[in-house]
């Protein structure tokens, strides 16, 4: 009995000798790939790792109980590229001719005869009032299961005029990676977008790892009924329940989290009164903004530190001077990202 | 060389046999202690195991993949008790005089005079309406962070006048056994509750286990502003965003969690559509309905089964009927519950 015994502990022995050595040799690994590998060393990386090491190491002064471990991105031009449609617009616009296929009378009424016309320059100049009704005309009347098939199809065959690939193709690969290190570290990652709640959701799953429930937009309601079969569906209707946007992401964040994040990234001033909520908390907070300078490898514009100003978010010379007052901290995409997307060499 | 690998790999025959006798003693443990303990055997506890096996068992026909695993609950007279009146609005009568003493003109003003006199004859009398008056006037108009701590302050005193005990003790354990039995199986459980959101996600982790961020509930507007010192904040307000109740659940659930559950649990008509929608869904659903039939240990109200019908949560004989009809299962307290409450002998 006794060298049976010996021989478990002696094996015992054995076995944390050798688990030691994994560890080790786990460890040299981590060296060779290391944390955030996309992002270049520097004050944004440097506070992305110091914030996951503060809140999360027990003992630490700063640290943050799992369950509170919660941190909001903005999408468009934050988590993938805005420029110089966001997606869903472009969705919108190339659902345009099915609504008119389903309703014939609208082929003569505007905004849906400049959008058939193909004439972009006359597109460019619709109002805020007729994207409206192209978004209204798009996005609701129908189910929310033709809605969701609808989607997929498109993202499936839809491509970017400048990469031609397609849009979900188009994340920045530093912040899947910091969507990766912060769930790695108990962390729940929320898309919080000004983008439609229920688009967002269709792909956010399979191109971010975030489920719909983690996907927080703007909302419109829904109204309960039945097919002809007696079965229930969802209908989209046109009311607005949340605008997403602005004082709307706080107010958003209250409605489908319930409480506040312990960090946030965006990269407009739509994202200013989020990253403001997120900072006012107690203890460590983090709030990074995107600033896309890099005309090279992607586009360059602010109004930010005289970049060309555009019509998608707006990153402002005073957004900017308020980051650097609040100790939010902003991100160089030229500067800190050694790669833009996945796809790149 | 050679004696130490041999001693290695005797010890790992030796490991693997007392890991087998470990499972072995933890498979009598768990007959011992059974799943679900708080539930006598019969069709009710059936169908909760049978659904939780066919779901997560890889290679059933009606497996559902962990991210897709919702069950969604109702509160009030499912999870715990609500008569003879919701606690939430215990809560709301009983803050009035915080109210009227930081506004004294209101003392003199229906329906916050009858609310006052105490008269319990009388304050059972008032309307809708005017419950709607007292609702707003101790929900909103204060910063979220001042409702929280209200909220909490009440619970740690309020008691129960029949079981002099605080309202969170009154959970039903059966319940509390299903909630961890779903989540052990990959489960992500939600609150779906006609009462406020703000309200129940003070107590929902605490109580239930279940995060703020899975409680969805009925829901009013919040407004970003600033305090003083410029520091950002949320006020509550009287603006009607979700009413969560009947059609209003499946609504709920799509805005807040995105996709169908695959269970989910009320008691009354207030949850038929809940019920319905998931049972709408492809592969194993599970759909379960609280009969409140036990007069001695609980209490007996429907009017279901002709039990007399009470003011709150109505589980009518239309809806028992359905129920038949389409599959749910009617759990009855009095016989499929071993015990109510956790501090039952």
């Amino acid at each position: 009995m006794k060298s049976i015994v010996t021989s478990f502990l002696l094996s015992r022995v054995l076995a944390v000798a050798l688990c030691t050595l994994l560890l080790v040799c786990t460890g040299a690994h981590a060296q060779t790939d290391p944390l955030l590998p996309s992002w270049n060393d520097g004050p944004a990386k440097q506070a992305i790792v110091e914030f996951v090491q503060a809140t999360t190491t027990q003992g630490s002064a700063k640290f943050v109980p799992p369950e509170a471990r919660i941190a909001t991105f903005d999408q468009d031009g934050t988590l993938w590229v805005e420029h110089p449609m966001y997606s869903q617009v472009m969705y919108c616009l190339e659902r345009v001719s099915a609504v008119v296929k389903a309703k014939p009378e609208l082929a003569k009424v505007e905004p849906f005869k400049t959008v058939l016309s193909g004439n972009r320059e006359a597109m460019a100049k619709l109002s805020m009032k007729d994207l409206e009704k192209i978004l209204a005309a798009t996005l609701t009347g129908m189910s929310v299961d033709d809605f969701n098939a609808e989607v997929k199809k498109w993202l499936a065959e839809a491509k970017d005029p400048r990469w031609k690939r397609p849009y979900t193709d188009l994340t920045y690969q530093p912040m899947q990676e910091v969507l990766t290190y912060l769930r790695a570290n108990g962390y729940k990652t929320y898309i919080v977008t000004g983008g439609g709640q229920d688009f967002v959701r269709v792909y956010s799953e399979q191109v971010y790892g975030i489920p719909p429930e983690q996907v927080v937009g703007t909302a419109g309601g829904t109204k309960y009924g039945y097919d002809k079969s007696g079965k229930p569906f969802l209908t989209k209707e046109p009311k607005l329940l949340l605008n997403d946007d602005k004082a709307g992401k706080p107010e958003g964040i209250h409605l489908m989290i319930g409480h506040r994040p312990y960090a946030a990234f965006g990269n407009s001033t739509g994202d200013k009164q989020m990253l403001e909520y997120t900072k006012a908390g107690e203890g460590a907070r983090l709030a990074m903004l995107v600033l896309h300078d890099d005309a090279t490898r992607e586009y360059a514009y602010g109004p930010a530190q005289g970049l060309p100003n555009t019509k998608v978010g707006t990153f402002t010379q005073a957004l900017y001077d308020e980051a650097k007052k609040q100790g939010w901290v902003v991100i160089s995409m030229k500067n800190d990202w050694k790669r833009i997307f996945a796809f790149d060499e």
